[in-house]
């Protein structure tokens, strides 16, 4: 098979290698890379967790859209933008947003919007959810992680009320020690809702969607529709998501961690497999249809989309050259609203920002080889 | 974290190499393995498929459990028995069983059985469906491949009537054209429902689940229980399912294509991330629990056990030396019925007839390397 190889552009602000306490870099969750979810720092063996009281869904609330502003993000706070000053372990979780209970919908994006986004002390900004949940919904997310901003976009787009519990996977163990509570397994994302907790992208996805009873096209109820967003979110797995995240080790986190780039081999070779993924992903899924599974988005376009995304921040521009996979980019900005998709992907889109943070030498020599090992 | 190292047996039978035009090896989907299907050979570009008509559940049929009989398989008659004849591309599909509709649920093992199983010409004997069913749903399965087992022991230990529509994929690509037309991806497991097609073995599992109405317990409706299904089935692709399918691959496949065996370090590679796997399995999801979500079977169980059983047809016991693991995989075995459980997995637990089957050299140098990169 002819693979289209896409040029990859340069990542800016590659050189100022300079010290972040860190442990695990984003994506270093196992040695291939495949999984939905991201490693915190710090991972040590899991323990017990409480059983589910289960309850039955509850009321839905109203499906919603936020409002398309302006959608210009302005450039995020760079994660060491304070200096090496990590929070203390003991530090208290972010407080809620004033006032707790639910913010109106529509409350702009994040830097321009009304009130200041809460920060983080010596932290990024972090990101608004709809404010302190009157049901405890906490959501641990770090949306430098794609399968974190899926669960964020898809929150906010359908009014789910949640209380953002940011984590900063670069910061090292103090500041995902939340997280680590939550999720066992020290990944995020991580939700907590009363005494339920849960891990995994996929799974806290159709929990949401079942318990705010988010509309229909998100999950369909039509069983073969279901089937086949079902379908996608399997394959996504060992294709897209085996892929695309490489570009952003290659291009980002493994000549931070080691210092020098990797041969322009390793990058073709994961553009080759990523190139064959989008192929299937066009001709097998998305066809000519406006969604994956017809004229409206689900589950599995949204988890495609940040997935995508990701080589997008890094240079390797996945949509250029392929107007179809362009064009349905443009439908999933639309359907969730393009202010809120580019609030998720402030980040990303600015991973320049992380590309100068400095790492401590010995991390560097403890990470370098597990990191050069994902890419094998 | 001290990772056991399970010792893995030797695999009997591996001495004779002799002639199987095959493409493509069982697991051979990507680099990294981490999917939910096996390749079929002869993998070409995806063409588009129908869209779904989109019908609502139908009526149930009624639960139901095999009888538990003596469990002892006799052994399968090896796939290359009848030497290197495969089926002719034109050769027709398997007929239905005789008079079609629907067996009865107790039908007894398949060599022992009072009819003897369906078998096609030159290949190995067919597991028995539940006859051809009213509504037209077949089932592209390979019982050697993991996936396919737990969707055969999902459908029978349901009395869902499907007509078995056998894959050997050593066979090569004249053999799995009827599975390849299904699956546009040329994988299977592969479902085919009236006009409905389906591909993953979880978007398969939840769709038969639904349109058979399965007992609860399968995939519980408690948001909660249901969403700790969600979370194995997704946690399992990047963790066991990226571990235990490779020891099959190192003992197994790896020296029938390359002619000699991986170094051994290779192995116990792969068994230190199984093990991290089954520790995390144990401690995190099993706990002292019967069953994953609790004290019944869930589709979590069976897409585990069926993994978890790779490993050890090739004489890597990963059960040995782990009694809480033993103990849960007795209650898989009693939840879907004994019998049914060893007529499923009598093709792996004798997987030593695959590995007399002798490989044409020109595909063993094209596959040699192939199956090489999957490992690294």
């Amino acid at each position: 098979m002819a693979a289209r190889i896409h040029p990859c552009g340069p990542v800016p602000g590659q050189r100022r290698p300079p010290v972040l306490r860190t442990a695990l870099p984003l994506g270093a969750g196992n040695s291939h890379g495949s999984y939905n979810g991201t490693c915190l720092p710090g991972a040590g063996p899991p323990a017990p967790r409480r059983p589910p009281p289960g309850p039955e869904p509850r009321a839905p609330s109203p499906p919603g859209r936020l409002p398309r502003g302006p959608s210009a993000p302005s450039r995020p706070r760079p994660p060491g933008a304070a200096g090496p000053a990590p929070r203390p372990p003991s530090a208290p979780p972010r407080p809620a947003q004033p006032g707790g209970g639910r913010l109106p919908a529509a409350h702009g994006s994040a830097p321009a919007g009304p009130a200041g986004r809460p920060r983080q002390s010596g932290g990024r900004r972090a990101p608004r959810g709809q404010g302190r949940s009157s049901m405890g919904l906490e959501l641990y997310l770090d949306l430098l992680s794609q399968p974190c901003r899926s669960i964020y976009i898809f929150a906010r787009s359908n009014n789910i009320p949640f209380e953002f519990k940011q984590v900063e996977l670069f910061k090292g163990p103090s500041n995902s020690e939340g997280a680590g509570k939550v999720n066992l397994l020290k990944k995020v994302p991580a939700l907590k809702d009363g005494d339920f907790t849960l891990a995994e992208c996929t799974a806290i996805l159709l929990y949401l969607s079942r318990k705010y009873n988010t509309p229909d096209h998100w999950y369909p109820s039509d069983i073969q529709k279901r089937a086949q967003v079902d379908e996608y979110l399997s394959w996504h797995h060992a294709n897209i998501r085996a892929n695309a995240p490489k570009t952003m080790w290659i291009k980002v986190l493994i000549p931070l961690f080691t210092g020098q780039p990797l041969p322009s081999e390793k990058l073709q070779e994961v553009m080759e497999g990523l190139s064959t993924s989008l192929k299937q992903f066009e001709e097998r899924f998305l066809q000519d249809k406006a969604f994956i599974i017809g004229s409206e988005i689900s589950l599995a376009d949204l988890v495609a989309i940040v997935e995508l995304m990701q080589p997008v921040g890094v240079g390797c521009d996945v949509f250029e050259d392929r107007p179809r996979l362009m064009e349905w980019r443009r439908r999933v900005e639309d359907a969730v609203g393009k202010e809120l998709f580019f609030q998720a992907h402030e980040m990303i889109l600015n991973i320049k920002e992380v590309s100068n943070i400095q790492i401590d030498p010995q991390l560097k020599e403890h990470l370098a080889p597990v990191l050069m090992k994902m890419l094998k």
